[in-house]
């Protein structure tokens, strides 16, 4: 499949920038900026594979991501101040990310042979962890625990994926379904500020009003 | 062992209270506070696995683990006011859980034939890890490293398995004054407010005085 | 080879003792301070293990490292404050420590099949990585984000490595010559308070001056 492996490289490569901006706004150097790029970008599928116990894990397997990741950071070094201004243009490859690591991150544990439910959790954790393991290395609360309802676009996406192959539909259609729902709904809740309830209150609190 | 699994969900249940309510002061949105409540109850769990290199590891092996989490996530939701004031009950629960994960802990290393040293530390990292990386993700100071002697507990108990399992005690008893002398340990150093000595004087600070 | 063992350990007393100290400004108590001791001086190797799937990982596989880490807290604890003023004789310790990992680190992999490459970043993560995560867990912005060149003195010297071994040169050359390399770097860096560049400015705003 090889626009689904340009779609993860373009992930990646986006990851790798967001990665790169947090760092270099944290005034790390050249190096610490390039570990948090490298973090961002494949976190999320270290944690996965780990935990599955799939060997070689992602990045050790092809090294065309930790490339896509130094040209990343060096695209970042020429180019901040475009990047910047360029917001719309990052948070649609981001949101690519998501999907197409949501979505790869749960076929490669059906392909394992886990448990559906399972393969749900890892296409989560794939999307999300990179994020969450930059946010803890820089000191930053992980925003996706917050908002924008990131989580919960790649769950979505990978429970559509999931009844897509049940019910059969051709693999390119799987994927192209799987991809344009994760993406349909970032847009949308990015668009209406959409947030999760918190825990606030709880039932009694809520009987009361 | 029906009723050491019982207590087993009883404890990921009550981790993953501590987790959700943690991460719901923290004004996490619902979907954060599963990822926390899940990370509270079994990453210490999954560290040992990794670590250890166990295949499948604790919840992917088990799923209960994981209705376990989101059942206390819900309850969490539903009973969040009527919690706090139970904080004695939680306290308990807490300490069942810890006290039953060293057990586990202990004893899967032991069967997994390794050093008995090895199965103390990853008895101590089964019980304590999980409330680490809820700490390190919600951005407070890992409150075991501080005060109420948490791992200490851990660590005493899983030597007292140690031992009985030497004796040739049997496995009811070996597990009942395990659980049993980690829970009393707890509880005194509560009560009692004890704390292990810190490091700001050494040798020769003392020795002055 | 006993004396790259013996420096291996050494290396191991000076992390744990750079853990401890940490620990106990942060008011760790005893057994707080222990764990970040351990995880300063083996949370690099197991990283780099439960990467590349080794079995069984470093401290697991040799107890001894756990035995020196427990001296150095003792020694920590007795010696405190003759540490401190020992500052050039721990950073000399802890920079040996650090070429020392680099260097065994790179050679595990290697030995194990891996890409020279990967095993270049796999160097730098056993040497590096400890440090991050004591500085996670005690909430502290990793200091060799910013700091000192560190990074990019493992790198260098895990690259050399790599370049002494293609060439062929008898081992004990190998080794002698790749921790030098480390080791002058760093001390050159320390001397001359050189920094990496960061990323400020970007490609145009260099030419806009």
């Amino acid at each position: 499949m090889t626009i689904l492996y340009t779609l993860d490289i373009i992930g990646t490569f986006a990851f790798a920038i967001s990665g790169a901006l947090v760092a270099s706004k944290k005034k790390f150097d050249i190096f610490g900026i390039i570990i948090i790029a490298f973090v961002t970008a494949v976190g999320g599928g270290i944690l996965r594979d780990v935990m599955i116990n799939y060997y070689p894990i992602n990045w050790i397997g092809d090294l065309n991501y930790v490339w896509t990741i130094l040209l990343a950071v060096v695209f970042t070094f020429l180019f901040k101040s475009k990047i910047e201004p360029l917001r719309k243009t990052m948070f649609l490859f981001d949101t690519i990310g998501i999907a197409v690591f949501t979505m790869l991150g749960t076929e490669k544990c059906l392909n394992f042979g886990l448990d559906p439910f399972v393969a749900v959790i890892m296409g989560v954790v794939s999307a999300v962890m990179g994020g969450v393991v930059r946010d803890v290395l820089t000191q930053k609360t992980p925003l996706i625990f917050k908002k924008e309802i990131y989580a919960l676009a790649c769950f979505i996406g990978s429970l559509v994926f999931l009844g897509l192959r049940k019910i059969g539909v051709p693999l390119n259609l799987q994927y192209t379904l799987t991809i344009t729902t994760i993406i349909i709904i970032r847009l949308v809740v990015v668009k209406y500020k959409l947030e999760l309830p918190k825990i606030e209150n709880d039932l009694f609190g809520l009987l009361k009003k």
